[in-house]
Order: C-alpha cells, then sequence, then structure tokens
C-alpha cells in the first residue's frame, strides 16, 4: 500500500539489550496517526556493514525510510557516514548550522565541544530538519523515495516525526487512507476477560488489540477508509458498544492516566484529597502529583511507614496496630478517617499492606493490601492480594486505590 | 562469529509504535552476558508475510534466532502458524501441556479459556521450554540451527532466555568469546563532560558506550577474549581509572539503583532517614521505599503540598513562609529539621519547588528547586533548576534530593 514505510534504529546499546527500542515506537505512533504505516523496525548496531544493509534493504522494499539514531557527537555514532557511503554520497560541513547549534547549547547552559562539529556535516543533498539547530537530524531524496535521519532521544524524535517528517510526506504520498485509533483504559479485569466480553462486538472493519500495560490493559480499536467521518463514526459505534460492556472497568480513553480522572473527577465537584499509605510509599501520592494542577485538589500525603508514624500522624490507636496488625481493615480504616480529618480534606484515602519480599505470614502472605476510602458519608474498607515483585505489588496496590477513589467518589 | 543470532519481536503493537520493544531487549541482555551477540532485532506485526519474511532472512544469515511475541491465546497472535508454515511443519497439539496449562492458570486463580488450546498446539519437532506449563515458549531445530520461540512478555522472555535459552545455545555453539561488561551508574554530569573526562582512559580493547537512562548516565564498559580473568582483569583496570576521573558522580555499578546505595550507606552505619517533599510529590519516598528491606532505615515521608501541610506537619512558620516563600533556602531547611525532630530520624531530607506547568515566577521559574538536609551536625541547603516537563523536573528533583543525601551522608 502507498503509506507503508519502515524504521532503521541504529545503536548497539539496542541489540545489546541495555535499552529498549524507544524512538522507533516514538516515530511510527506519530506516523500511524497520519495513516503511514510501518511494515518492519529493524534494530542493528553501531557497525558500518549492519547499518549499511537495514538501511538499503528497508529502501529497497518500502515507500519511505526513517533512521534514528547514531547521530551524535561521539565516536560511537556512525550513521551519518555509513549513509553518505550506502548512498554514494559526500559528506558537506555546514557552518551555519553548527553556530546555531553552539548557540543552542549556550543558551542552556550546556557546554560546547568541539565534537559538535560532527553534528553540523552531512550528507551532500541533504537537509537538516530543524535548521535552527535545537536538535541534529535530516532527511534527503533517494531513487525517488524520502529517508529521515532523526536523533535518537524518544521525544526529539517523536517531535520531529510530528513536526516536520509528516507533512513532508504527507506532501510526497498522496492517497493515504484514513487511519483513526481509539484506545480504551480498563483497569480491574484479566485479559482473557476483557476478550471474552468483547467478544460478540468484533467486526471485520474494526481492529481490535488487546495490549497489557501492566498494571492496566488497553483495548485498541482502529479503522480505516477512504472519509474521515464514517471511520470515526465506526470507531465510536464499536467504542460505545464495548463501555457497555466493560462498564466502570473502563477507566478513560486516549491518553488520559488514571490519576488523571480521578484528578478530574475531584477538580469538577471541588473536592479535595489527602493520603495516608504505607506499603506503597508514597506511590500514590507521586501518581497524583504526575497531574499538572494537583495542588489543588492534593492536600497532602503521609508515607506512614513505621507504626509510631500512623500513630503519631494520623492518630491510629496503638491497641488497634497491637489487636489486628497494621495491615488489617480496622488500621486501613483509621488512617483513611485520621488522614482525612487532621487535613480537613473531603477524602481521606489509605493504603496499608505488604510490599515484600518479607513480611509475610500464613494468614497475611506478601502482596495482601488494605484500603480505606474516608469520606463524610463514613469509611469504607477492602481487601486485595497481589502476586508479584515488590515494585509490582506497589504499583498494583497504588492503582488500586487510585481506582478505589475514582469508582466511590 | 560463531555466537552471532538474531531476534524477530512480532507483533502490530511494536510497529504501530503503541509500546517500545522490551521482550528482545530482556532476550539480547541475557544473550550477552553470555558472550552471545545479537546483530539484528527485526520487529513485524501480526501479518503472516511480514512475519515469514523476517523468520526466514533472519534464520539465513546468523548462528541462531530468537522469536518473541505473537504466542498467545487470542486470533491476532499468528506466529505459530506462520512459523510452521515457512518451516514445513504440521501443527501437533499436546494434551498433556494443556492439562499443565490449565492447572497453573486455575493455581493462579485465572480462569480458563477454551482459548487456551492454541497455546498446546506447536510445529512437528518442536518441544516445550517450560514443560509444566507456566509459560509458553518451544524451540526446534532447523536447517542445523536453533529457533527459539519466547512468549512477548520481558519478564518472561528474560527468564527463558536464561534459564532455558543459553544453556542450549552454549551447549550447540562452542568457542565462544569470554564477553564482560561493566557498567557504571553516573549522576550529576553531562555526557559530554563525561566523555571529555573519561577520553584518556578509553583503549581498543574495551568497548565505552554512553547511554543516558534519564536523568542519569550509564558508562558500560566491554571487553572479550579467550580468557574470563584477563577479560575481567582488564575492565577492572579501566573501571577503576575512569572512576578516578569521575570522582563521587559515580554513584554505583551494575544494577544497583541510586536508591539502594543510599539504602546500603543508612543500613551500614544503622541511620534513619525521613523525608519531608513538596514539588516532587511523594517520588523521593516511592524511589526509597523500591527497595526491599527498606522499612529498616525509612521512617516517614510527607508529601507537604499545601503551605498548611509545612506549617501543621513540619512546623515551618507562616511568617517564613509569608516573607521567603516555600520554595527557599529558609523555608528547606526547616522542613528538612522539622522532620527530623519529629520523626526522630538521624536525618531529614527536604525537597520544595516549583514542578510547573503553572505556579513558576521571573525569580523563581519553573524547575526551581530547593534541598534542606538535617543532620546532628545542622541543617544544609542547595538550589537546582531543572529543564523539561512536570515528570521530568520531579524526577531530577527526586534524584537530587537522594544525590545530596548520598554525597552529604
Amino acid at each position: 500500500m502507498a503509506g507503508r514505510g519502515e524504521i532503521v534504529a541504529i545503536g548497539s546499546e539496542l541489540t545489546s539489550g541495555l535499552v529498549a527500542e524507544g524512538n522507533a515506537a516514538a516515530v511510527a505512533r506519530k506516523l500511524l496517526e497520519a495513516g503511514l504505516e510501518v511494515s518492519a523496525i529493524t534494530c542493528v548496531g553501531d557497525e558500518p556493514a549492519a547499518i549499511e544493509d537495514a538501511l538499503t534493504r528497508a529502501l529497497s522494499r518500502s515507500a519511505f525510510v526513517v533512521v534514528t539514531g547514531g547521530l551524535g557527537p561521539t565516536d560511537d555514532d556512525l550513521t551519518t557516514q555509513v549513509a553518505a557511503a550506502a548512498l554514494g554520497r559526500e559528506l558537506i560541513f555546514d557552518p551555519e548550522f553548527l553556530s546555531h547549534v553552539e548557540n543552542f547549547f549556550r543558551s542552556q547552559d550546556i557546554r560546547v565541544s568541539r565534537d559538535m562539529r560532527k553534528l553540523a556535516r552531512i550528507p551532500e543533498g541533504a537537509y537538516f530538519l530543524d535548521p535552527e539547530g535545537q536538535t541534529c537530524g535530516y532527511y534527503l531524496e533517494q531513487d525517488g523515495k524520502l529517508i529521515f535521519f532523526l536523533p535518537g532521544v524518544p521525544a526529539e524524535a517523536g517531535r520531529l516525526a510530528a513536526e516536520k517528517v509528516l507533512p513532508l510526506l504527507m506532501e510526497s504520498l498522496p492517497d493515504l487512507a484514513v487511519v483513526r485509533r481509539r484506545t480504551l483504559r480498563i483497569f480491574g479485569l484479566e485479559e482473557f476477560d476483557i476478550s471474552e466480553l468483547v467478544e460478540t462486538v468484533r467486526r471485520r472493519d474494526v481492529g481490535f488489540s488487546f495490549l497489557p500495560v501492566f498494571p492496566a490493559h488497553l483495548l485498541i480499536l482502529m479503522a480505516k477508509g477512504a472519509e474521515a467521518n464514517e471511520v470515526e463514526a465506526r470507531l465510536a459505534e464499536v467504542a460505545a458498544e464495548v463501555r457497555r460492556r466493560l462498564g466502570e472497568s473502563v477507566y478513560g480513553e486516549g491518553e488520559e492516566s488514571l490519576e488523571a480522572v480521578v484528578g478530574r473527577l475531584l477538580r469538577e465537584r471541588g473536592q479535595r484529597l489527602a493520603v495516608a499509605e504505607s506499603c506503597t510509599g508514597g506511590l500514590t501520592s507521586h501518581m497524583l502529583t504526575e497531574v499538572a494542577g494537583s495542588s489543588d485538589y492534593f492536600e497532602r500525603g503521609l508515607v506512614t511507614y513505621s507504626n509510631r508514624a500512623k500513630v503519631e500522624l494520623l492518630g491510629v490507636p496503638e491497641d488497634i496496630i497491637e489487636r489486628f496488625g497494621a495491615v488489617s481493615s480496622e488500621c486501613a480504616a483509621l488512617m483513611a478517617q485520621g488522614i482525612r480529618e487532621r487535613a480537613g480534606a473531603d477524602y481521606g484515602l489509605s493504603v496499608t499492606g505488604i510490599a515484600g519480599p518479607a513480611g509475610g505470614s500464613a494468614e497475611k502472605p506478601v502482596g495482601t493490601v488494605w484500603f480505606g476510602l474516608a469520606s463524610a458519608q463514613g469509611v469504607a474498607t477492602r481487601q486485595k492480594r497481589f502476586r508479584g515483585t515488590r515494585p509490582d505489588i506497589k504499583l498494583q496496590a497504588a492503582w488500586t486505590a487510585l481506582d478505589f477513589l475514582r469508582r466511590q467518589a
């Protein structure tokens, strides 16, 4: 099909497994939003033969190629030299671009080094994507196809893909299909359950992809067609039916995070929240405060890790902890009420559990977590048992706490 | 060379950019630790032609192939069917494996669905990697080369790679080179500075890779040879010299995180820590409590987001906040002293700043953060200005707080 391209990601950190490839993903996402599909992503190390092979092969079988990585100033960054040789072009030095780069670095208080000259040397006939020098990256035309070279930093690669690569490709590749995607965000169901619940909603003209993004699941609906309104209507119909089947387990759509949804609910009602957390160790508060403007509804958070902190800061009576344990419905309820009252907040949310790997018992194994939610209506508690590593358990517990608030509030 | 293989990662979520490829990275890391290099990672979508092309090409040019993803029970998981067809093999159903899978799922309280039959159907002549059915995955020999099929979940793929794939490959590929890697973890220097500081340490027989893992940098040293002792000695010599050049900016080695280093220092001295954080919103406490056993030295954390919380919970006088602002050396010092005294801890660590995007001023722009560290020796403060998004600023601030403690403690 017309719009299919390939991405070649370069860097030995990729093939050696030091980092998961993130640039190609950032670029592919931007391209697909405009109807440009990527048929393959090839990661190769910083080796001339492998880079050349991957580049020429990608060029031979696709409508365009995006190369990411290996544009930096250090010696192991080989992309530009190898590409120039493979494409039979000289390297041309652009003093004007260099002075832009140096000025930009100075404005950011980054020291300018002589290695930066390398950033201003690109294959003959290529054009810089950002002539102002804020990021390296360039493109050229070869055999009637566009090849883009982007830096190996996901945020920069994604931005250049959206702002520079896409417009150039849209112009050079006419008759692109309209592609639309809707992402439903789901928490509290297993993949099998989701799959079964939506099974009869599936239809040929809407793609369903299930994507676990621990501890949540995404259901991505995709539709293609010639006309935007029709494609969007088709997607909307399916999305509405999926939402009916999955009910409250769908916490949001698109890019909206669980903490953003919770924040939106609180803000809409002018309510304020305070958190007392033990086993999650600050993660619940951290998630809430990732949202810009969260100070409007997040009053305070206490990480009452020790029992002493629970007694002193939340007023949980010592004998309650002795009798029922810090991981108990009683303690969770008192923590939630204590933080609500002391903070003067509308909601008090508490988490207390055993994140492990030590501290479990037969009765309360690692992963046992109690949650409390106090409001003007009183206090509710619930218990969950999570599996996994310590970070896994913390993450599931913090999500469950926020989801508890979302569903009750 | 003898040990070079390729990885083929399958899944439309990869080529559409919904997720960054993590399975191949997990596998490649395990392989390289045993001297098995990966020359390319190819990601293709869930499309028969693309899967077949990637698989046969990888098989034709490398010593072994690891395929990840597309083994699941749902319809869009095509790897097994396509591989069987490409390799000219029938699919064989193994009822015993299915009953193991079902028992395992039941033991984990996961509902068993009929789709799971698919997991027990593999190409003729293939062997399950985990016959007990806890994970899917199998291998077979084709044209004298081993091909492994692993599930598309990084933790499982990594575990199978280490426990099953490696021993099988080591047996089938003799004369592997000894490869050793050492990772130095650096915080507080820019890549250019690191690169210049270590420039004269570089030598031909030790590979240097610089890897930004925001907000830290990794310097990965790699050496190859015939004999383990010699390779390790060569690496040790270079690592020691790098450490001399970079000094305290090297906070750790290998997998050890900054929070684990801080925890180790506190534990060694039997000291306890309490944290009062504002703009980091719980992230500092969250990082500290990611470490198993952190309750031994982490007493409590307060997320004093509102000024009222700073006054009530830390005893910061209201007139100090009015006179100097909550983002000031004075407030940071009083927060650190307040949390130290009230928690009865050896160290009180504070963070107060402007995470943005709103709340900045000409005098105190977004990204301005003050840190305080109180101990028996008194209180010290420092200021930093960070750039980036709100999450970026929170992350840099939490790291800087922990690093402040590491360097001073």
